[in-house]
């Protein structure tokens, strides 16, 4: 086979065939997916959870992972906060002429290891190819499909006043680690992206405490982002303690130096959550057990309000946060 | 707001937000999409399909359609295909900065008219935005889920000796008319995309006769690329009748001067199926009183073989029909 894709590859006819059979199945075979009809067919009972996201991120392969490994992940991570465990995914490629094989296999491969660590099949698929200049190496988006189990549901659980915010690790790594790779700079092994799958934590977690009442993956927008959503969609106010905040010593001199302030950069392996004050103990001590919470913090706490998220500085001034105005991190995810 | 779309707008700041929830889900708002959470949620039960499509048409809009239609129409055809009631659906878009607020919100349009025709709800998004020169306008994903009532489910139908192959009207016409839209032919009104949803026709074919068993939409690849697949697939040859074969006109003559065989070209409102002999006759009935079938005709037959298509031509000379060898059409859909 030729050692890059070519515009052929898109066309539907053998070139396809092949760049489907013979590459994209053999990573990704199962029962469901190797019937190759135009839609998978599965049995699915109860509430459902149903999510999509597209991924654009440059460069394709970053510190800490790839867009195949991001394509899983994220997808994985967008179930995994509503309470849902991840079963299905679908894949869409969207490939710019020129891509070369070792390079989609890399990411192949990627894709292929991360939905078996996350428990999720990939069942269904697409593939496009266009013309060099009119896209980007590769873009790939990828749907999900997941169960919610009716008592992990956390939706319609009230946000008071007093409820705690707590996050599980340090912020803004994804998303700084990205800016520094697109800059060229050389540093150091800890310098990378958060990027891991939630469902492990966030399952586990609720099943452990009724006192979740929100969560969410803080990707695009940052923590700062999430926290203005939320307090807009239930009219509270957020008060959010800077010193409380973890952030890697790494992620704090990099992002002084770029003048990107971590609250507003992208996350992919943190879930931000509304607690209430009673389980604060009890969820803080699952976290810190769970390799992906050691980390974990309360930073801040909901206050009766209408929809405004302040900062208490170090200093003990109070600012509002805002969201992102300008556009600070383009293709990040 | 700006007339044009930045890459502020995929940031996740405030720019992402209002073209949201002042664009976005101005058309597309539902009770599920309007929660606006990391997944949508609502409940299924039974056997389920999945499927997902990547569109990225050129030109954007089209002879019949526009990008946003048949992102939906697609999708709905995948899942109506195999005998599914598409209910929910995905969508992702992939814009290059620098698309018209115009443009896009004609597209918006044209999915929430075609949502609304086809009876399925868009409850979960994505929107990026990638620098001018690394897309092209726009490109949309769309993912789909819908039931199958158990006994719709044409998978497991044995294909035998002496089953038809029937499609529901003139082929090739996608194809044929982007081609033409493509290369600046002014033509008559009759030149357009065939693009519709099938969901109006599979669903109640499937219902009035248990002797279908295999139904396909032939788009990328075309008559051609599906007879090989269901051949390949199933162990069978297929002799397929050239003077049997329904092509309007217009097709036949743009296809000629193209020296684009209709067999290949992509089709947007057609479904193959295999039919027992016995059914034949109700089938047709059946199609032919549907707007998407009147011209509906029996085109082959399935023989005892090993995987190979036929054509018996009009000089009654037989011929293998391969599947497209190069690359013909490149972002038909």
């Amino acid at each position: 086979m030729e050692d890059i894709i070519l515009l052929s590859h898109g066309s539907g006819g053998e070139s396809t065939r092949k760049l489907i059979e013979e590459e994209i199945l053999k990573y990704f075979r199962n029962d469901i997916l190797e019937e190759l009809l135009d839609s998978a067919v599965f049995n699915l009972h109860g509430k459902t959870a149903f999510t999509t996201d597209s991924f654009v991120v440059s460069p394709i392969f970053f510190p800490g992972g790839d867009i195949g490994k991001l394509s899983i992940y994220g997808t994985v991570n967008d179930l995994s906060v509503m309470g849902a465990k991840p079963l299905y995914i679908s894949v869409g490629f969207i490939i710019e002429e020129g891509l070369s094989f070792d390079e989609f296999r890399r990411i192949l491969q990627s894709m292929k290891l991360a939905s078996e660590e996350c428990g999720v099949k990939i069942v269904t698929g697409d593939t496009k190819v266009v013309e060099k200049g009119k896209g980007d190496k590769i873009f790939i988006n990828t749907a999900g499909i997941g169960i919610i189990e009716e008592d992990l549901d956390w939706r319609g659980r009230k946000i008071e006043d007093g409820d705690l915010v707590i996050v599980n690790g340090g912020i803004g790594e994804h998303g700084i680690a990205l800016m520094l790779e697109r800059l060229g700079v050389k540093s150091g092994e800890e310098v990378k992206s958060d990027l891991a799958p939630l469902n492990s934590l966030t399952i586990p977690l609720l099943k452990s405490s009724k006192g979740v009442k929100f969560m969410r993956d803080p990707t695009r927008g940052g923590v700062a982002g999430i926290l203005n959503e939320i307090s807009q969609k239930y009219h509270i106010d957020i008060e959010v303690y800077e010193e409380e905040i973890p952030i890697k010593d790494w992620v704090k001199s990099a992002s002084e130096i770029l003048g990107i302030d971590p609250l507003y950069a992208a996350n992919e392996g943190k879930v931000v959550m509304i607690v209430s004050k009673d389980e604060k103990e009890k969820v803080l001590e699952f976290l810190r057990v769970h390799p992906l919470g050691k980390d974990s913090r309360v930073i801040g706490e909901a206050k009766k309000g209408n929809g405004k998220v302040y900062l208490i500085t170090k200093l003990g001034t109070k600012r509002i946060l805002d969201t992102l105005k300008r556009d600070l991190l383009p293709r990040i995810c």
